[in-house]
């Protein structure tokens, strides 16, 4: 922090922020929004208990680590150290995809932020007011770190996977009560460890799990050992060999800082209607609207041309013909099928669509193109614009500004609950009764001194 | 395994030669050269036991793994499972600077190999044999990716923490019998993980211990999840969204899978002679013989010129006046300075080194510039050259074109022992006793059935 004052140390000016956040210091309206998210997160791990890349993560978890302590699986009910619960929720939290998602970083903070938040409050016996600080903060900082790597970081690297080690150190510093001196070196331990790679998206592999997982866990890592006096770099986002140098072309400093303590990001994060990769939700949304205002159904289409941005391309382009219902929520053409044949894409209509002639017949009538106003409003704002060719002939255009789930379009509490009661009871993780008292004890966090197991044990 | 003829599917070929690989087909002085290696190693953690990083990451191992198990923390006698045994012991590897180098991929495949071998052997209670061939395996593999990925990923990307992630995994997965598609997903899933940026360097930062410590650990994850179907991605090094794409840009697939099986990599891997970073050795050695040839003193010499290859001013170049033992390793006046003044430049001359004003004015006399020969040859062969300016007005040249402990001067089995006993007593980490074991335990490894623990356990 000697740092001269022509030359921010931005990522000490991040950690200081991180470190001296006050429960005080956040607006209402952030922390209830907040609470939204945790709850809409630990409906996402729910719904994801029953997926095999989840299960074999925490077999793995349960070969390798203890067989108790304070910290919930949730997805089995077991209690281990927090590196393996955080682990395990982490990996659950994102594989259904209907986890919340900041536009402008294209980061998926909940699924990073919650498990850590959760997984060491409960190790450590921390009030559910420290475990909100945590979990604001570790938006705060990862989410900048997102917008700060840019675009360029996106197309190659995962950045739920990277920027999200930071969130995870972060929230996990902040429970730690780590000095900003401390902070700054578990975000240099952090950066050090990030990865994910995208590459695994066009063969369908496991590894957007593993990396939710592990940025969950080597935040954990980075945050434990800074209290222990274990240092990192300390230029480790903006330094000449730290994460911008060696994995993005356009980073852009100013965004690192970019009005900490006013402007609250956690608040510009979107909830997910549809149960698909976000980059679709513009377009499902826009055909959405053209079905419903000019009454059309499915055989009316002749074909769809969705215009889009370059990120769509890049991560939806290569899923042409997809094997797994995981990775048809990638495929655009599967995305517009379900809603033009059934009207919602959500987790049912996946699972059903995977082996349906009819949602294959429909994706060859689907096509991207790249359009310069959604791509230049992008990450800012994801526009959906479709265009939509009918068997009679006629050419409709859709436009929808704000998707919803969009903090301008925001879902409300009882919206919230409603997704908790689905996607809590998706894969048979939880009960009607269980997930009533989750949602009771989120709501509910603000005034809990220590933060414990949120449901019940298995029985023996 | 289905890739046309003219596109070869490289990540595959790797894969499969890793898990089809017998005991057989390795010559024998490469398997005699692997226990070197082993040993030398294994030397190298105990040195590494007193070094407040590495007891740092021991601690956290004890406050999130298992308190037992079969795996042996070689630095406190402790027993847990393999992932934590692993990661403590890699930490420690490579913190005294000791350990081996692979010239052509600038790469220390030891302290990412063979912790994990170790540990995992221990675990599934696998023979001495087995071990080697997953050794061997480990070798193979991480030298070719570290080649692979070239001189551009090493400016940024500390090459032992990332080619390391994937040595690790096929080590691992050759102990768990992985066949060639589960290997190719390890593959996948240890390249997604593998990180370490060079930043930490700067600030003399902990992040080295912790490189080798997740390379070993996220190895063992890799390939404990593809034993259990996790998948990866199929072309993590060669796709357009993997590793060279994000973290090279002068990436050389023909070295990737360079003739397997007939050139073996490891015996090509270097014994550290002087106990610092592999890049000021050849100047050293070049040094140390102009001192030797014409009889000079520290009182003679007016300057030093060291000239070097770009990746010496790189890595070396940043670290003008060190604050720490572990940062004068990178520091090539002072390495130069031991050497006038001493002699050598072993661990107890760093150690009475740091403080020594005379070293201190030693190192304002000298000087790296790039050489073009040596630049040029490097990183095939690290050729020494210095000029020595002495006060009498001489200007003498020094040139030696293999360091000793490379592959054309290597150590002798007496040389190893000898190295074993002085490593293994720095820390107080072993008695002579206990090492004298260890390097029969070595030295008999083909023929153990079971690996067991190496030393005996600490007394309750």
């Amino acid at each position: 922090m000697t740092a001269a004052k022509d030359t921010p140390h931005l990522s000490a000016e991040l950690a200081a922020f991180a470190a001296n956040l006050r429960y005080e210091d956040i607006p209402a309206p952030v922390l209830r929004r907040a609470e939204d998210l945790l709850l809409d997160c630990l409906a996402s791990i729910l719904a994801g208990a029953s997926a095999r890349a989840v299960q074999a993560i925490d077999r793995y978890a349960a070969t390798m680590g203890p067989a108790d302590g304070a910290s919930e699986v949730l997805i089995t009910r077991r209690r281990t150290t927090p590196l393996f619960a955080a682990m395990v929720n982490a990996a659950a939290a994102h594989v259904v995809e209907q986890d919340d998602v900041h536009n402008g970083s294209v980061f998926h903070p909940a699924a990073v932020v919650f498990p850590p938040a959760l997984a060491v409050a409960q190790a450590l016996g921390r009030s559910g007011r420290d475990l909100l600080v945590a979990a604001v903060a570790g938006y705060e900082v990862g989410i900048r770190v997102g917008e700060f790597l840019g675009r360029s970081h996106y197309k190659i690297f995962h950045t739920t996977g990277t920027a999200g080690t930071l969130a995870a150190a972060v929230t996990t510093g902040r429970l730690l009560n780590l000095s900003p001196e401390a902070m700054l070196n578990a975000l240099g331990s952090a950066g050090t460890q990030a990865a994910g790679l995208w590459e695994f998206l066009r063969d369908a592999a496991d590894s957007k799990q593993l990396h939710t997982a592990k940025a969950a866990a080597d935040g954990i890592t980075a945050a434990y050992l800074a209290q222990d006096g274990f240092t990192g770099a300390r230029h480790i986002l903006e330094g000449p060999q730290g994460m911008a140098a060696g994995m993005s072309t356009d980073a852009d400093p100013s965004r690192l800082c970019d009005r900490l303590g006013e402007r609250w990001a956690l608040a510009e994060t979107s909830f997910k209607f549809h149960a698909s990769c976000r980059h679709t939700h513009p377009a499902a949304d826009a055909l959405q609207q053209a079905l419903r205002d000019n009454n059309l159904t499915e055989a009316d289409i002749e074909r769809v041309v969705a215009h889009v941005h370059q990120g769509a391309i890049d991560v939806l382009g290569p899923v042409v013909n997809p094997q797994t219902v995981h990775q048809s929520k990638f495929s655009m053409g599967t995305v517009l099928a379900l809603i033009a044949r059934q009207g919602r894409a959500g987790l049912a209509e996946f699972d059903a669509g995977l082996d349906d002639p009819g949602v294959a017949s429909f994706r060859g009538k689907v096509e991207m193109e790249l359009d310069p106003e959604v791509d230049g409003a992008y990450p800012q704002r994801w526009i959906g614009k479709v265009t939509v060719y009918t068997r009679d002939g006629r050419k409709l255009h859709s436009r929808v500004d704000e998707p919803k789930g969009d903090p301008g379009n925001t879902l409300s509490r009882a919206e919230i609950e409603d997704k908790t009661l689905s996607l809590g009871r998706y894969a048979g993780a939880a009960t009607e009764q269980e997930l009533r008292g989750l949602i009771d004890a989120i709501w509910g966090l603000e005034k809990t001194e220590k933060v414990g197991a949120l449901l019940p044990g298995k029985a023996a």
